[in-house]
Order: C-alpha cells, then structure tokens, then sequence
C-alpha cells in the first residue's frame, strides 16, 4: 500500500464482470476499493455479484470496504457555487472520507449572491485545504483563495450551456485566476480533488512528523 | 442629430489625413466628434493640423467639441477589476462624460479581494448602469449584478496571459454568468459599453417624457 | 421581494419532486415563480402534484402565480430573425410579461429578406427595449440597433447546422457588430434577456420617479 | 494561355529578385501578369528592375501589361460594408478589371446603417456577378444575396478586433447565411474572389456561345 | 416567381403538420416546392396527410411538384470523393434537376485514387459549374477547380471521425485552396450548393438574353 | 502579513515610475517585494530610481528585501522537462526562496530521456511538494506524479511550436494525467506555483502546530 | 493486388446489405477481406448473409478470408497506455496480422507507473516498429521514441473526458513530443497505424531484397 | 552513438554562446553535429566562435562535421506543394543527408496541377520513403500515398493566411487522408520527418541483415 489512498476503479466503459473481477483483485491488496461514475443501474448489476458493495448514489461511488481505513489529521472543505454542483463535490467528498479525512461540506455559495459566501468565512478558517468545485462561469474558487489562507484546488464542472463548452468555461476562469494559490482540476474531477487535497495532508503530516519523531513514515 | 449621442471616428488603420477630413466634416454636423484608439504620436500629428483637438491620454480619446454636449439625468458607474484595465473603463468614462452622463469611477475591486468592492456598496445604490470592466478571470461583472438593483454592462479586457487568449477567457466568464441582468459586449469595447448605458438612460428619459409631458420625444 | 422580478428554477437536471419543492418554498415569497426549459412530460409530472401550475409550451415555462404581478411602465419590442427561433423568443417574452411588462412580437424578420423587417419600422419607434432573437448567421441585431434608439439585447440561438457551431457563429456576429448600443447574452438564453429589459426599465422607472417624486424607490 | 486569366505572384515570402525573374518569364506567355500583396516599398525596389510595372497602391497589385487584355460581357459589382475593408475589395477590382471585366464599386454600406444600401438597389439590379467584402459581423452578404437575383461571392476581411479573430468571424456569418446563392471565399482574399466571377462570365459566355454559335469556345 | 427557383422547407425541428400547412401554402404560389433533411419516419407522416408529395430517399428530399419547373440551359456536374457522401451530392442534385438544369453525377473519385478521376476528365469539360462533396480530407475540390474552366462550388460533408470535427477539416482544405475559381458552402449544404450553381447559370442566362435579345429578363 | 508571504507586482503594461512607486508603498509594510516578469533594460531603469534594488535575471525578478524573510520547514523540488523552461522555473524558485522555502533545483530531465529522471529518485523522496515545468508535449508532471508521494504542481510553458499553442498543448497533457495528485496552473505561472507550494507548506505547519501546540498560528 | 495488404471497408454508415456486397466484390479480387468498426448486432446481421465471415470482437473487425495471407518479416509491438485503449490497439494488432506481420503486444504500460513500461525494455528491443496507442494525456509514445531505435507510430484514443476532447490532446501531446522519429495517425486510427506499420516493413524488404536479390520486388 | 544519427541543437531562444558550447561538447561524441533554425545573422555571429561551421541557408542548419558520417542503403523522396515549402523541406533534406542517406528532391508539385506530379511518377517508384511537405490546403499526402507503394510521412507548413491557421488546415487535411499508410509530423517540422525516414530505413536495415546475416546490428 504505496499511498495510503483507496485504490479507485474509472467505471465509464467497463462491463459489470470487469469491475467485480477488478474489485475482487484489489481487495486482497488494500482494505478500501471503489469505483467511480457508477450509474445505479449498474450498481444493481454489481450488488448482484458482490453483495458487499455499498453505493454513495449522488457521488456515484461504489466501495467494497474490508477493513476501517486509517484516519489522519486534517480537515478539507469542499464548496459548490450551485446545486447542481453536487454530484461532483460529493465524488470528492466521499473519496476524501473514504481517504481518512475529516470533511466540511459548504453547498450552493455562488458568487451572484457573494453574502452567503461571507456567512461561512469561519468554515474557510477551519480547514486545511479547499476544495471548491463550481460550473457556469467558475468564478468562486478565486473568491474563495482571495479570502483563505490553505490551499485552493479548483474543480470545473460540465454544468451550463452554450458557451459553457461543457466545463471549458469555469475551467479557464480558474485557470486565469488573479488570486494566488490555486490549483486546477480537469473538468468533473472531483476524485482527483480529493487525492490532491490528500496528498496535501500527508505530505504535511511526513514533513512534521519529521522533525518531531524518531520514526520517518516517508516511504510508508 | 438622430441619436443624440457624439459621433465616433475608429481610428486604427486611418491616416492622420483621413481623421482630421472626417472630423472637419462631422463637426459642421455635431457638436462633439471624437476619435478613439488613438496613440499619443498619432495625437500629436493631428494637433498640427487640428489645434483646437483635446486629447484624453488614459482613453486613447481626441475630442473636437464645438459647443457643450446637452446634459442628460442618470448616471453610470464604471468600475474595473485591476488597474490595467483601466485604459478600456476610461474609454467607456471619457465617452459617457462626453454624451452628457455623470460618470462615477471605482477602480481595482476584483473579486480576489472582495471586501474593497463590499466597502464601495453605496456606489452601486446610487447609479442608474454599471459598466463592469474586467480582464484576467473575469469574475467581477457576475458580484456586481449579484449586488445592484441596475443593469450591468460587462466588458471583458485583453489584459491576461496564457489561457486568457486575448480577452476570450473573461468574455467566456462573463456570457455564463450565474447573476441576471448582464449585457456582453466585444473585448475591450469601452466604447460600445458607453453607447449601450447612454441608449438606456436616454430610453428611459423618452419613455417618462412620454408619461408626464404632452410633448413626445421619442422621434427625436 | 428585492429586484421586484419572478423567482426562476432552471429546469434540467432537477427531477419533478426537488421542482415542486422549490416551487413550494419559492410561492410563499414570491407573487410569481416559474421554471424555464420544462419538456411537456415534466409538465405532466409536475401538475399531478401541483394542479395550480399553468404550462406555456412554446416557451417551456411552467408558472405557479398566487397573486398579480405589479405592472410597470415600457413596452419590450421581440424579434425574431426565423420561426425556429420562436421558442427562446418565447421564453423571453413570457418571463417578460410575468414581470410585469407589456411585450411586442414580431418573428421572422430576418435579413434575408430585409423588407419584412423594413415594413415593421413603426414597431421599432414604439417600444422601449428590443429584444432580438436569431441564430444562423445572427445578422439582425445589428440591422435593428440601427434603426432603433432604444436599447438592444441580443440573443444568439443554438438553431443552424455546422459551422455555426451551437450558436456561436451568431454570438459571435452579435459582439462583433458594427452598431453601437447592443447587450449581448449567451446562447439560448431569452430568459436572461427579459431579466436584463426587465432591469432597465425599472432601473428607468426609478431614475425618473427620484426626480419628480419624494419617495425614492431605490433600495425597494 | 488556358483560361484567359491574368497569372498571378502571390507577393509575401519572395524576394524583389525572385518576384522579378517570375514576371519576367510570365511576360512571354501572357499579356498581363500581376503580384498581389506588395508594400509600397517592395514596388520600389520593384520598378528599379522593371520600370514598366504599374502599381496599384490601395489593391497592392503591381502589373506588367505587354498588351490589352480582351474584354469580355458582364459587370461584377464590388461592395464593402466599411472604409477598412476597401484594400481587399480593390483587390478584387483590380484583378477582375485586369481580367477583362467591366467592375461596379459600391463602399461603406454596412448594415447598421441599411438605408444606404437600399438607396442603392440598381446597381445590385445591374451586375451579373456580385462580389461582397465585409468584416467585423460580416453581415452584408446575406442581405445582398436577399436583394440580389445574380450569384454572391462573400469575401470575409481581418477587419475587426477581439472576437473577429482576424476574419473568423465574418466568415462564420457569411458559411451560415440564411441567404442562398452564395459562395465563400478565405478570409481577405479579394483576387481569388475575382477569379471566381471570372470564370462565372466565361463559363457563361462559353455555355451561350455554344448555343448559338458554330465555334465552341469551351478549350479556349 | 422572383428568383425562378422551387421554394424550400427546411425540415428539422418542424412537426409533419407544420411542414404540410406550409407545402399547401408554398404550392398555390409555386409549381415545384420541397423540403430538405426529411427521415423516412417523417416521410410517411407526410404522406398520409399529402398523398401527392413525392420522395427522394437518398437525398431526403420530399418534392410537392403541381406543374412542370420551366428547364434552362447549361449542366451542372456533380462529383463525390467518397461512397458516403453521396447524400449530400444527391441533396444538391435534385434540387438542381427540380430547378429546371441538367445534372451530371460522378461519384467516388476522391485523390487517394486520382487515376479514376484523370480517367473521366471529359465531364469536367462538359459540364457548366461543377459541385464538388467531400469530406475527410476533402481536398477533391482543389484538384478539379486546377483541372476545369468552370467555376467549382465545394461542399464538405460531416463525413469522417477524430480530427474531421464534423466537416470543419474540409472546410478548411476547402477555403485554403491553392486552386483559384472555388466558392464554399457550409458543411452538408448539398441545397445551398445547388441554388448558388442555379443562381450562376440564371444570371448567365440573363446576361446573355441581354446581348441579343429585345425583352429584358433581368427583373424576373 | 496576512499570508507570510512576499507581496509581488505583475511588471508588464507598468511604466518604470509605477513599478518604483509601488515598491515604496510596499516595502514599509513587507520585508520582501519584488516584481515579475521585468526584463534587462527595464531593470536598469529601475534601478536608477532604487539601487537597492536587486536583480535575477534568469526569473527575470526584482526583489526590494528590506529584511530577512521568515524561514519555513519543507522543502520544494523544482523539475524542468527541458532547458528552454528554465525561466519559468527559476521564477518559481526564486519566488519560493524569497518567501522562506528551500528549494531543491533539477533541470532538463524530460521524459524523452527517462533515465536521467530514473537516475534523480532520492530528490523526489527528499522534496515536499513537487513544481514540475515543462513544455512541447508536457509529459513530465504525469510520470513524476507516479513516482513521488507528494503533491504535484503542473506549469506548462509556452516553450515549443506549431501545435503547442503557446503551451495549449501541455496544458491539456497536464490536465488529462492519468496520475492523480496533480494541480495545474496557468501556461507560464512559475510564480504562482511557488505560491500554491508556499501555501501547501504553511497549511501543513499550521496544521501541526494546532496538535501539538498551544499557540494556534492558524491567522498568523 | 497492388499493395500486397488486405482490402478494407469502412463499416459506419453502410447497410449490412452494402456491406456484405462489397465483400462478395473484393473476395474474388484478394485472399482476405476485413471490414472494420463493426458492432456486434451488425455482426450477427451479416453473418446469417455470408457463414464464413469471422468476427474479432474487441477489435470490432469482420473478416472474410479465403486463402492463407502471405507472411512477411518484421515483427510490430502494439503498446498501451491503459485497458481502455485495448479496442483501438487490437484494431491494430488484428489489421497487421491479416496483413501478414508477427505482432507482440503490450497492454497498461502508461507513463503514470513507469516502472511496468521500464520492466518491458526487451520487447521494444525485439521489435521493427512500434504502434503506441494512448488517450487521456497521450503521453506514452514520447517515452516509447526515447527508449526505442525502430520507428514508433502514435494513435491517440477517444478515451478520456472533459479537456481530453474526444482525443484532441493526446493528439497534441504526440505532434509536440521532444523525441524524434514518431509519426501520428487520426483519433482511434488503429487501422492506419497498422497499415503504416506494414507499408514500413515491406518497403524495407522491397529495398534489402534490390541490394542482395536479382529479382525486383518492386512494382509487385 | 547509439541512434547513428547527428545530434542536433533546437536553436531557437538560445544565445550564440550557448549554442558554441553545446556544439563544441557533441562533437567530442558524435562525427556530425547540427542546429536548426539558425537565423543567418545568427549564422554569423556562430562563426566568428567557429569558424568550421558550415551554413545551409535554405534549410537554415549549421553544421559541425569532425569526420564523413556513415551511408545507408535506401532513398528518401522529398516533395513540395509548392515554392514557399522548400525551406522546411530543405531541413528535411539536409538533416537526411546528414544522416546518410540519399535524398531524391521534387519542388513544387501542388495538386492544383496534378498533371506535374503525374510527370513525375517514378521518382516515387524508386524512393523507400517519401517525405511530402505542403502548406495551404495540405492534399498533395493524400495523392502522394494514393500512388507511392513506400511509407509515407506528411509535413504541414505554417505557410497561408487566414484560415491556414498557420499550418493547422494543412495538419488536418494530413490527419484526415483518405489514403493510408501517412504518419503526421508537427507544423514545419522538416528536422522531424527525416529523423523518422532515417529510423525507418535503419530498423529496414537491421532487420534484413538479422536474417542472413551472424552479426545482429540491433542494439548498434
Ligand atoms: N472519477 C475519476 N476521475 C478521474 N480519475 C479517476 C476517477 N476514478 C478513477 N480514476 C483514476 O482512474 C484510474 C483507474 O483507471 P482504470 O484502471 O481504467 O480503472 C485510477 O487509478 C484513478 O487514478
Ligand atoms: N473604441 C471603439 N470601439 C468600438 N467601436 C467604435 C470605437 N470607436 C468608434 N467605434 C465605432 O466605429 C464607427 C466608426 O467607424 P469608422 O467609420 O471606420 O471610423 C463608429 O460609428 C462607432 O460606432
Ligand atoms: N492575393 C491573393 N490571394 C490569394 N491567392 C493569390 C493571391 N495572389 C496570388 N494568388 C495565388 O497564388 C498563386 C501564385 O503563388 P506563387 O506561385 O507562390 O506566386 C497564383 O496562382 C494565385 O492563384
Ligand atoms: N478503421 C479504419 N480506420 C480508418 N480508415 C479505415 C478503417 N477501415 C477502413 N478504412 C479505410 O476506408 C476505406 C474504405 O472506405 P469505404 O470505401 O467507404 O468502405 C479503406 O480503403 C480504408 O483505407
Ligand atoms: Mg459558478
Ligand atoms: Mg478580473
Ligand atoms: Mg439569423
Ligand atoms: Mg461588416
Ligand atoms: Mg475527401
Ligand atoms: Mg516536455
Ligand atoms: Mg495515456
Ligand atoms: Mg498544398
């Protein structure tokens, strides 16, 4: 277990037998599997085979859980500009629990009604990273990294139309971003997000653990 | 004088010759003509032959004004997200003045640091059109209407790098904004911007001219 | 009730329950609210929970009204340039007409046939805004912001067949217009249109009343 | 000489050297040969070589005449929708005036100021081959082609900024025309327009000569 | 009868009902009326309801036809790079035929294989305009406009995968042409390309009428 | 000091006397400033008007360094595809040094050649957060993502030609990874990688100093 | 049979009627038939038609052979980034094959775990030409060309979302890479990579045959 | 020497100093040292450090030849569409012969006039590879492999204007051909296409000398 992270299956193309033969193989390796971009129909067909599995239906993350994975410290906030916004912060959010980490969910805070953004300042104070996933034109992540200290990874969403290009939008406005510390996300990955955000916190951990400790858990 | 409004000369790709002719033969027609995109050596070589040319040097803007322009009710704020936008909202400002408008400046508010554009809310209470300047990410047109009871105006600027492909990134922003109430116009188009906030302050003029007087003014 | 305009849901991707939910909440605030992009189908669905809801099917907007709208002085003149721009014209003209306005219609005056469009000028004279609806090449627009003073918003159609790419061939031909005094919105979008007419009448109804009148209605 | 065209030296890339050798040799096989797209100063260094060049400053085509071309039946009609796009109609001028053909020059009748092409209809009633040069929307072609019975050739130009990308834009207008009847040609190619009204005539000319003539013109 | 050409009904998004109203209306103007992109399914709806309509099942044209068109000189070659784009070549070919021209249909001779064009030359020579349809590559255009005097009118079909992006990659070949004489169409514009080679062979018609005739045909 | 970190000016499209002016305003709030993006002979300019000024000429920064900034724990590796991204990289490294961060530099390491990357493993198990730059294709940031622990930060450059767009093209590389883990910024934004890493780093100190601590440095 | 390859029908679009058709026509002409991007309802529509055609399931290839191709030398390694590619790989590996070529095939070697790809060296030692099929960010071939001397072909893949572009920057990705000595096919072109791949290695016997052979195998 | 082919220098963005030490370091490695895309200004400023140097203007390559490189068996045909390629087609040259191998030049052989490359038919008979460089609409691969048994490899150059896109139109025109057996280069990648000719012809090398021949020349 290289990375600590669950190991993920991409569910888009692959038949109900190939995700079950592949969950079977990576549960002997690590106790937390899943599979993103599980329509429910196919999750019936998976449930069939392996009972076990359980299904987060607005992430569309199916997990196959052999044992507690372990918790770190840290928590990650997860933000959307719009509701429609949901389904992508929730495949980060579940990710980010099924990684170990604590998570604050901050829901349809848009910048076209900036006050309730400002309501929530103390959520952006409490966390160690943001995620803050958005569609239409994007613009909330560079509000968001203008007012808080952690990181900000940026997720664009295929939400809108004409020329929302499916995502290209929100992608290039975050892209463009005048607020420092952002970091870009390809469209609807919110199970990218979440393993950066990840990555963020257990790099944080090794390096002080470091200087505290005797025992060095770099390559764990 | 159908519109009301000073006529406009676009200046790249005219020779000196060609603006000071079409200048001499509007201001037989209108009481202000001006030129725009017009650099400080291109001023310069129409001064010569034009001495009475006013220059605006933030605007890009000559001006040929042989009586005061009538002064109309309404004003128009313009406010940029950086300060190199400001060419692009001066020309929108110098334009407006120049049509009989009261202009209110509010530079530099982008949505990166937010609070400098909540602590000038009262300015958006008190004018009647907002012109919202904005290159980079773009963001600030969709606050603005987010926060003001008027319409807004957004013009995306050619300031950026990368990714913002000559203004397209902020235009993109800018037609997919969440916020209602929005008008897009062309890059950098300041200009334009000026025009479309003048028809609706005239507009409106007309309509409760109409309502009050015995004398209708909507022809002209 | 700030903006004094009907309370909108975007339709697609909400199912019929998580609708009528927000229609529940929504008309106890709100005199008007409405969903736009409703397919027939969802009609059916909705109306069996909430019988009161009245459906405009050229438009594809469902309406839950408990009381009358205000009405508010100014006419909002619709074109259109083909008969399959209708239904985005539609959705414009009833968002329109629910916030209180009085709308005129005239479809299929596009630039092809440019004496159709000639033979209506009186049109163009009377109203105070014009909305203008065309896909293709989006050429009328511009033809229209040159015969008219009033204002012009301009609403580029997904309608057309290869290069014109969805829509953007016409948005383009609208930001790119040689006439000055023109809005531009994105693809499709008539309900945002009538949002921003809608804008500009009030915010004219307020300029005019502070004159004349000693209550003020600004922050109304 | 196979299609009693002028040949032709596309003029960007080529030295004064090379662009005199190639006249040289073309001199011998046709009766007029022309450069297109030479600067004032290449014409210079030009006519030291070849004083007998003639140079067209406004089409930028230079020509080596060694005899008069034949003259053929019908007039091309050449419009533009602006000042700016007058270079590539003279191009095409020039070019089709060389071919042998009577031309038709109508500037600066765009369509945000539609009167003025309308006050002109006779001579859109007049030529057989219409060719029309326009930029930023580029909407001119569709409503000549509207008004017009003979064929349209639309020649987009780079005039404009921003969303024009450089000619993309009124390309986009004039492929997506509601209009039919016309044919498109790249952005600013004003000689390749005149090429094709050419060959419009001659064809026209072979294919009635056929009918009432002994001799068939058509290899010629 | 202005232009002399079958009036059109462009099918999609339009109910069966809606296009009979409009084939009933179009019929007591017109001897020959069609609509274009019609399906079989479509087909059979109109049927019912307009027992006299008849259908052209590769060019997916339904024709309403009370009277015979009036035929006019000149022949229209019609060529196809491919097998599959012949639906497009046989939407400009019955359009051509019902507007009264002779057509001459070359499919499959696309440059991969040049010989099997080089082998049918004579047609080149025959024919009055030609119709070139590719897509792909859709360089067919450029090898018969180096080959024939007759003006060439290319079309490109959204025939092809991956980087052909719906027909914008021959559009591209087409407009970039080194071959002088090409005028382009929109993507699977087979009517449009039809009426532009119609328009051509009217007007030369008419100018010809002009030479030797007494009655003017022009204002037709 | 909100963020601990150097406050920067964006030097281009800033005459010489601004960039001065605003140094000055700074440097009596923040022991660092420095300025982007200047080149030679505006350095010199500058450093008329403010000799303690000091210059890196490779990442084309000036730093005014009125004290010694705060040191922090962790450490940055910094890698570059090629030798051609060296600026966008040392603009990285320059800016993460001034703001406190050890920086651990590898260059030219591109995937082209994998065995010079292979051969530097350690410094990937040393480093904290990893900036990986590069340009043409961009492949780098997906294979170091596979091989370290840490998180990633993706600069593509504008290096390369032809359909590398201006780093267009490693910006989609860098997007689409496989690799998770990785947040990508803006073609050429070496300096806010340094920035994102910089937050990256203080988040974790702030985080662990909350576990272990009294003193909460959390709005430090 | 000029080419000595199989002969191909491109399956979308066609009927199994047409389909069937063209394979009666090519089997008396060559030994094996193939038409390819078959589906398998089309498969079984075809087979009932003619029994002896053999399907290839994931390579989605139909085939109807009826004499033993002829074997050539040269051995061709088909490699891919992930599992997802396998269809458009086996497209390859199923063309080359019947085309006469050993194949050696090496699926999920992508860049994001270097280490299988590095485990792997001896079969790009073994083979004559390399075909690298990758989506997503496409970056394999680059790593491929860096370690392997024989000539490497690139197919990006469909597979990916968002910013992939149905294949676009895997594309790019593959026409920027740093290594030399790649040449790139359409999206998915498995079948031109192998038939690339087979005119590679029979010009390289044709040229080898010349030096030692008296018998020419040239025009064969 | 691992590859057998010339090491080479990407001059572009390097200083004269930078590239004379680089230059003087390969040739303690390798016989033949280049660099492309040299300037001649830049040429001169080489020389004067190393006066060895050798300039071939056209192809803009410097050279550094310490010893006669090897020959291979094999010829590599060079085509041109038209005049304005031969500069990348002489990089292609040059770095062939360079390489050892023969190379057979063909200028100017566009398909607007098939009946010049039809001339010169055998030229494609004798050569193993054919390299075919084309800007503009790019055809001349299509016809080129349609004809040629060899593999051929297609170079689009950045030579057109407007909607060339600087060699984009002529990429897909290449991408797109309905010929098989062409692998695609980047824009004006002359330097490239004879790298992947040279492997071509070495692994065709290598693997005829492993059949008869004992010493296996594979890992040369
Ligand atoms: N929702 C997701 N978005 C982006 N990448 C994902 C997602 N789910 C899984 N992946 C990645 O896809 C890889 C698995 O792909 P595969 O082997 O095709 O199942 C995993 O290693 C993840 O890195
Ligand atoms: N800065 C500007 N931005 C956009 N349009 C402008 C600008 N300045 C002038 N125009 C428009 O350009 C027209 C004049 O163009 P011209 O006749 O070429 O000088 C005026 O009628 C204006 O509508
Ligand atoms: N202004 C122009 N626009 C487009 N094509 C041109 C133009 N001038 C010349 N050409 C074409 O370029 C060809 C000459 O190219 P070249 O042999 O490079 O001089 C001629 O045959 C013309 O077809
Ligand atoms: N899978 C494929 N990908 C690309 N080209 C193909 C494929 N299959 C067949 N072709 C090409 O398509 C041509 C046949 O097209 P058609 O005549 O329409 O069946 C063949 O000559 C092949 O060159
Ligand atoms: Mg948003
Ligand atoms: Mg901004
Ligand atoms: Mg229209
Ligand atoms: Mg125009
Ligand atoms: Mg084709
Ligand atoms: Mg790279
Ligand atoms: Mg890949
Ligand atoms: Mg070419």
């Amino acid at each position: 277990l290289r990375t600590g992270f669950p190991e993920a299956i991409w569910g888009p193309g692959k038949t109900p037998e190939q995700i079950v033969a592949i969950f079977r193989t990576m549960s002997e390796r690590v106790p937390v599997a899943l599979a993103t971009r599980i329509e429910p129909e196919v999750f019936q067909q998976l449930q069939v085979r392996l009972p076990e599995l359980h299904y987060h239906p607005t992430a569309r993350i199916c997990v196959l859980q052999t044992a507690d994975p372990p918790q770190y410290p840290g928590a990650i906030g997860i933000l959307t500009a719009g509701t429609v916004d949901i389904p992508v912060a929730e495949e980060a959010a579940v990710t980010a629990e099924l990684s170990g980490f604590e998570v604050q969910r901050l829901w349809d805070v848009g910048v076209a009604g900036i006050h309730r953004l400002l309501s929530h300042r103390t959520l952006l104070d409490r966390v160690d990273v943001a995620i803050v996933v958005a569609g239409m034109e994007g613009a909330l992540p560079s509000v968001v990294a203008g007012m808080a200290a952690c990181p900000v990874i940026a997720v664009p969403t295929s939400v809108g139309y004409g020329t929302s290009f499916g995502g290209i939008a929100p992608l290039l406005t975050m892209l463009n971003s005048c607020a420092t510390g952002i970091g870009v996300m390809n469209v609807d990955n919110g199970f990218g997000a979440a393993m950066l955000a990840g990555k963020i916190l257990r790099t944080a951990a090794r390096l002080h653990a470091c200087e505290g400790d005797t025992k060095r858990q770099r390559s764990q």
